[in-house]
């Protein structure tokens, strides 16, 4: 419905920019939401983009540029004057500035600070790197003196005007230094007498972060206890900013894509997937691709171990690829498992025992069940039973054998404090490739005699 | 820091426990935050959940339960007379008080309900899944008149009194029946005259959902739209409920590990991984792990098919593993990030042409890197140039092949309304073995003229 809803928005829109009516084709724009107004953007081409974003007033390019890709953003404003793109930048939320700023060349970025009104708002936040908490935050807040009233509080915020409304739910208190004391929600502000003091009507248990706070540790602090915004402090716990819950669920987002491009063993892209050009794409896969290659030709070099065995009996070699492609499916089942209980916290390295043991388990399960039906196709096959057992007994071995290491790498990984998704499925059934023929090969010159 | 501070605790905790001070424990419990205190319970043996747990104020105890895993949170229940239970439950968020129903024995949440003062508050949530917006929602709202007054309307605030601080940041507007026709922020209402009218001052424009929205809708229109609150509506427009975004963050966690799991090549787990048992997890695998063994018998029809080249060239299987290997990773490696694309709104079916166009260039570079790569392995490998030139060819078109269908078969599921993470890394290496083979042979046949 939203879809085709914004379909026939976007045949209006194109039908005002093909009779030149820019101002039009911008009333378009200027009534949607900004995520709407970002998407229906991108579906234009680049003349017609900028042509249509110089009819927008500084608000709503402000808007459109903070949910566009911050290439697409930093592209948009490097074909406008200092000037102009100044008066946009202003308002912006701060943060989102930055990351754009990011995106741009650097004399670009000093064009755009030397027109600014105000870059006292956004120099600070140039010193962060982009994925910690000071990157993150926003220094548009309120902070409320503890010995003020109620009554003054409310009457600060009501002068106060934020720019950005979302901040406003909480408010944070500090002492006559600068630092973190406390937080009171809006709520209990109006709720509470207006003679009473800020610091009596406060949680003076307030959760906060350090300036260099990894994002995503902050994503997982504001998940983990409910929480709408989250202060940011410096060393000396001076308030700094804050960080707002609707940041944290795109740090939430783009951490679980990049868990799922590295378990699918590749290097995350650092753009959205159409706007990543194949030559980055290919640039992200192939250090991973050539690793497991490497690691693959271990096959080939167990192989030439059996080459006796595999000259004697040809059949063996028909098993191969269902082998080693079970193992490696029951690996990288595990992995996957494994992988995520870490990253949401259910599993530490600590569990490491705990996970082999219920991982050995199964896999003896899983195992059984495997070489049950391994051995009937065997045999449906016109297999003898000499090569079918030998195949049952591998497979059965494999998955034990793969479940282990699907459940004892990425524990290890984490120990070490590697990424645990380095171990990634195509990472499992490399390695299970190469061990599985061994195990494989063994078993038949013990059963087959050979 | 966070954990050192939390194991601190818990020695205290079982000091207590030890002397049998289970006052003693409850005041320490009390003392933590609910997610801690969550963290904490799940530590001690069962005995002790249920002794301590009997020692705490009704109030924390729903605050507990809430945050433990429904099942545990429906075996504390259990355990306790019903007006006990009924007195806890009257505590609890409606919401997360009907997901703990789902796990208890229908004739234990009857007589939890006999004992409640205020059934309705609970009974209606009870006729919608789990998993919809009717499931996800709290009832525990205020809905303002659009005909009140500002002071009228922040008086009505003043007095509610709710028991969940969030909900209040935005305040939905009903008309006359009830019909939800705007919002207003708290912020707003304090900022404005006191003796304007609500719908003056309210955003009539207010994004709702229908009450059987699957969760996941609701999770993606939320963080689209950077909303805190989003009110949920009958058929009629009838204001119900509302979602708060805490619950959204954990509804995309949750989607987020599916995900993984199937892309794994394995049923999502229920549970968190350490508390779901050897048995489900090998129930969760086999069905996927049988299938993908079932087509990869494949592999072995295709290499009976070419029993005669194998003979005449054994040199041929020893590179069987490695280029099967390279397909599947590279299958894998393009569907990981497809799926991903497609989940986050980035790819939609209908752009199956340029992702297919984006993969086959990407699969066109990567494969000459890999051809180049196994050709210069064979030959050191002490391979003839013929069998070299094969396997290098043999690489180049399975790696286009296996990034031409990792593109295509998610988008395919897509169009079918099948979720996409069925095209898991297995099912792509087990895929690309089969048809890999096939191709290798093929051009085999071709150049050493078998």
């Amino acid at each position: 419905m939203q879809t085709i809803y914004l379909d026939d928005v976007l045949a209006r829109l194109r039908a005002s920019l093909e009779q030149d009516d820019f101002a039009g084709a911008a009333a378009i724009i200027e009534e949607l939401r900004p995520v709407d107004q970002a998407d229906l953007f991108t579906e234009l081409d680049e003349e017609d983009q900028v042509s249509l974003f110089s009819q927008l007033n500084p608000a709503s390019s402000a808007d459109l540029l903070e949910e566009l890709e911050d290439e697409e953003a930093a592209e948009l404003m490097a074909a406008l004057p200092a000037a102009a793109a100044a008066r946009i930048v202003a308002e912006m939320e701060p943060d989102e500035a930055v990351d754009m700023f990011g995106e741009m060349e650097p004399h670009q970025v000093q064009a755009v600070l030397s027109q600014l009104a105000d870059p006292d708002e956004i120099r600070p936040l140039l010193l962060h790197p982009e994925d910690s908490a000071g990157g993150l935050m926003t220094v548009w807040i309120l902070a409320l003196r503890r010995r003020m009233t109620v009554a003054h509080a409310l009457d600060a915020i009501r002068e106060w005007q934020p720019e950005d409304k979302e901040i406003i739910q909480y408010l944070f208190v500090v002492d006559k230094e600068g630092k973190l004391c406390g937080v009171v929600s809006l709520f209990k502000l109006i709720t509470s007498a207006p003679q009473q003091l800020v610091m009596d009507v406060m949680n003076p248990e307030v959760i906060s972060v350090s300036v260099g706070t990894d994002q995503e540790e902050c994503a997982r602090i504001m998940s983990r206890y409910d929480l709408l915004t989250l202060p940011v402090v410096d060393e000396q716990g001076m308030l700094l900013g804050a960080i707002t819950i609707d940041d944290v669920i795109d740090v939430l987002e783009e951490e679980a894509t990049e868990d799922i491009q590295r378990f699918g063993g590749a290097s995350p892209l650092d753009h959205s997937y159409l706007n990543t050009g194949v030559a980055e794409i290919a640039r992200k896969r192939i250090g991973w691709l050539l690793m497991l290659f490497l690691t693959g030709t271990l096959t080939g070099t167990v192989m030439r171990l059996f080459e006796d065995e595999l000259m004697a009996v040809v059949t063996l070699s028909i098993f191969i690829p269902l082998l080693i492609g079970t193992g490696g499916n029951a690996g990288s089942q595990t992995t996957s498992t494994i992988i995520r209980a870490l990253a949401v916290g259910d599993l530490e390295w600590q569990d490491a025992l705990k996970a082999f043991w219920h991982e050995l388990r199964t896999g003896l399960i899983l195992g059984a069940g495997m070489a049950t039906v391994a051995y009937l196709r065997a045999v449906t096959w016109g297999t003898g039973v000499p090569v079918a057992l030998t195949v049952a007994l591998a497979i059965m071995a494999i998955v034990v054998w793969a479940n282990s290491l699907g459940a004892l790498l990425p524990l290890a990984a984490a120990k070490l404090r590697i990424d645990p998704t380095v171990v990634s499925g195509p990472a499992m059934s490399t390695l299970v490739d190469a061990t599985g023929l061994f195990i494989y090969f063994t078993i038949a010159r013990w059963i087959l005699g050979l």
